[in-house]
Formats: C-alpha cells, sequence, structure tokens
C-alpha cells in the first residue's frame, strides 16, 4: 500500500493510498477516512460505492460525509468505480469500460481479465481494509447510482455480510433500463438468465437475511424515468414482502448536491445499525 | 443574467449565473446558495471570495457551506476569482492573471482594461445580487488564501459595509511575500506605495471601524511559513491595538478538507453579526 492523500478533516484522517489488486490484476485507488479515535479501538466500516464516470475522489470532495462519519465515529472506504489503467479494456463511452464497472465478475472477453469488482469489493477490499486500519469486522455499505446498483446487489448476495443498506438514486433494476442492459451484455454475455446475478429486483425475493433497504431518490433526477426506475424494485418489494424505505425527494437531482443533504441520515442509520 | 445551474441543496437554491459585467468589461459567472425562507423576507449576505486557480464552482462543491447556510438564514454568493474569456490579459503562470485577480484595481497595462475586481466585489455584485435575489443590505465577507487577503483588504477598505469579516489562510500581507510582490508589481506596478491600498496589514493601523477580524490557519498549510505568514498581522494588530482572533488548527493543511471543517463556525459567527 503506497499512501498518496493525507489530510486532517474534521479531526480525523482523509487517506488516499494505492494498491495492487489481485482480483483485478491492476493497481487501484482508494480512498479512506478515520475519524478520531481511541487507541485500540476498531471502527465500523461503511463501504461507499461511486456512480458512473467516478473515481475515489469524487466521495470525499462532495458529499460532506467526513463530518457526520466523525460524528459517529465510523470509518467511511471510498474505492474507484472500476479496474484502471492503459493494459486494462476501456471504451470511449462514459457507461462501459474504466469508471464503468458495475461491480460484477465479467465472463466475456476482453473484459473478464480485469473487470472483477464484484470480488474486490466484497472480498480483497475488506481485508486490506480489516488489516491496514483500525476497523473492526462490522460493515456496512451504500452508494449512488450504478454504486447504488453495487450497494444493493453486494449487499442481497451476502447474507449476514452488512449491517446496514442504503442508496441514492440507484439502479435498482439494470436488467431492465439502457445502462444495464448495454453494460450487462458486454461484460456478462447476451443470456439474460446470468443478469439475474447482479440485479437487484430479481435478487430480492430470494434473500433470505431482508436486510431493510433504504433509498433516496430525486424527484427532480434526469434519469429518474429512464435508468433507475425505482418503482420496479418497490413493486417487487410489495409483492414479496421485503422491507423497503422508498423516499421520493421532491425536487432533487442526480448531483452531489442532493447526496449532499442527505448523506447524514445515512450515516446516522448505519452506524445505528452497528453494535457497540 | 443568465442561469446556467440550479440544484436544490439541504432544502435551498444552489444557482450559477452569468452576467456581463460592466466594471470587467468581460462575461462573469457567480454562484448564489438561497436557502429556503419565508415569501418577502430579505436575507443577509456572505461574500466569499475563492483562492488562486478556483472559479465559482470550488466552495459550491467542496465546502460544504449550505448546510449551515440554510440552518442560519443566510444567502451566500461566491464568484469567480478574475475576469475571464480570451480578449482577456492572462499569463501562463497559476498566480498571475485568469483565476488569480487579487481582488485589487489593476493600474498596469495589459491588466488595467479587465482586471478590476476590487470594484466588482465592493460595489457591482452586491448591486446585481440585490436586485436579483432575496437579499437584504446586511452583508459580510470572508474568504480563503488569496480570497482571505480579499475579504480583509475590502473589509478594512470599506467601514459600515460589511458586519463581519473572516479568513482561512489569508496573505496577510501581499506585500511582504512572493505572491503578492508578483501580482501587485503587474497589477499595481513598480512603486511599493500603491501597493499598501491592498495590503491587510498596512491598512489595520488606519481603520477606523475596527469589525473584528477571525482568522483559521491550518498549522500544517504547505504555504503557512512562505505565503501566508500570519505572525505579521498578528504582530501589527498586537502593535495598534486591533482586535484580531488567530487560531492556528495544528495539522490543517491548505485545501477545502480544512474549510470544510471549520466553515460552519465562520458562517455561525457572521450570521450572529447580522441584525434580525
Amino acid at each position: 500500500m503506497k499512501h498518496i492523500e493525507q489530510h486532517l478533516v474534521c479531526g480525523g484522517q482523509q487517506t488516499v493510498f494505492s494498491h495492487y489488486s489481485e482480483t483485478l490484476a491492476c493497481e487501484m485507488k482508494c480512498a479512506v477516512f478515520v475519524p478520531a479515535h481511541a487507541d485500540n479501538v476498531r471502527l465500523p466500516v461503511i463501504y461507499w460505492l461511486s456512480g458512473l464516470t467516478c473515481t475515489e475522489q469524487n466521495f470525499i470532495t462532495k458529499s460532506g460525509a467526513q463530518r457526520y462519519a466523525a460524528e459517529h465515529g465510523v470509518i467511511i472506504v471510498a474505492p474507484d468505480t472500476s479496474p484502471r489503467g492503459d493494459q486494462v479494456a476501456d471504451d470511449p463511452a462514459y457507461d462501459l469500460g474504466q469508471g464503468a464497472g458495475f461491480y460484477v465478475n465479467a465472463t466475456q472477453a476482453p473484459w473478464s481479465e480485469h473487470y472483477r469488482m464484484y470480488d474486490y469489493i466484497v472480498s480483497e477490499l475488506p481485508n486490506l481494509i480489516e488489516q491496514n486500519f483500525p476497523a473492526s469486522a462490522q460493515r456496512s455499505i451504500m452508494g449512488h447510482s450504478m454504486g447504488g446498483h453495487g450497494a444493493l446487489v453486494i449487499a442481497l448476495k451476502n447474507p449476514g455480510r452488512y449491517k446496514a443498506v442504503s442508496a441514492f438514486a440507484p439502479i435498482v433494476a439494470p436488467s431492465q433500463v439502457a445502462w444495464g442492459e448495454k453494460a450487462f451484455g458486454a461484460y456478462l454475455g447476451s443470456d439474460r438468465e446470468m443478469w439475474k446475478n447482479y440485479d437487484a429486483t430479481a435478487l430480492l425475493q430470494a434473500s433470505t437475511e431482508r436486510l431493510p433497504i433504504l433509498i433516496d431518490q430525486g424527484g427532480g433526477d434526469d434519469f429518474l424515468k429512464t435508468q433507475l426506475k425505482p418503482e420496479i424494485l418497490a413493486v417487487e418489494a410489495e409483492r414479496c414482502g421485503y422491507p423497503l424505505e422508498l423516499r421520493i425527494q421532491s425536487g432533487y437531482d442526480h448531483s452531489y448536491y442532493f447526496i449532499s443533504t442527505f448523506i447524514g441520515d445515512h450515516i446516522a442509520r448505519h452506524a445505528a445499525a452497528f453494535t457497540r
């Protein structure tokens, strides 16, 4: 691990480090905020997954989350959104390739060589964090847009691994919208049965844990009716009795202005789910 | 005025507009946050002046100020840091020309044609804001680095015009440090007597108003010992009995992580200075 940025903020340390990921077979950057804490204390960790085009920078510079993480004594880990580098397959479009990993394990060439963000977020990264930071084994997960999809899918597929899950404007049914169809078609191939492994709506019924889901969705979000469609998840949750709280926040758009408005509430909810 | 961005954040409206500035003789962008408020109420206005290389974007995306402005019911205006455009004189260095207006009225060619940021901030911009937003005539001013210098100088030169002034890591004595010597030499010429009109330390003694100054300075700021030197202002304040509160915040650097940590306190102090 190489520390490449370190800033004191709200009494805690905002770090950005890089490391070689065995899972992704490339060098990766990741941001970690560690609040001020007593010696020998280990803190619970919130994993934040960012959306299309983002890096590890967007959340740490724009969300204002550090204040709330400091207040609640939780670590926040914000990884990059895909494998990176000249040797990593890419696409000129913003919604495929680098910056658009979609938190899946790709099975199709040329993507399958590096695009294994699911395994990276679920396994490799938490091991690294728990070995190198004062992190306990208590975890939760949240994200925005593509990262909201990632948070929901990862929580649903790993019962017992996360204490809380929430999302801002998530892609709740990637198999049914253009962003997901394009990415899943490329990364997972044309067999739509395979897509169900990474589709929150498709995974909901089979969930044994029934970890409650909180979703905030801006009512003025330009992608609401085309790519996000939270009503698809809401209908499925209603049908199978899954605990989902979907809040449509009137007038808010898809930006970090929206995230910064409600991030404090999400962090408070996650913190309340951790055992002290 | 042309609205070019509008986002709901913390219940208020974050707007970015552009307008033709008669003072600067070019098109300018400016950001304004207006919190939720009752009809027919006019709110006090905090002017935020940004530092070198910044535009109207840095403060509104990174400081987290909107939450506190909403809490205290104050408008925040964040202008760009210099005149802009292909027809405006510039320099390849980051610390001269576009992005580096230093809040002075330039007297030297080629800068004097457009570089009149002092007049823009003191006169034209407040008139525009008070005519087009629900702004009262109560104003305060704060800023960062080059913008901290601007805030101090503008408050000191305009007794009665601002209810409060504060700064983050300001250039307190531009005539005595490299950033200021370069910029003042270019914009104001080689006669250092002229520089005193825009040097907070030089202006302190003559101030009749004695508006209290709050300064936060990161103890881990890379520019502390070369460009900022707050002790120069502290010594002069002590000498002439000027009310200055200088807080060295141990470990904080020059970034928006530092600003975001203490902006809530600055906004609360300014809000307390406004008459309700």
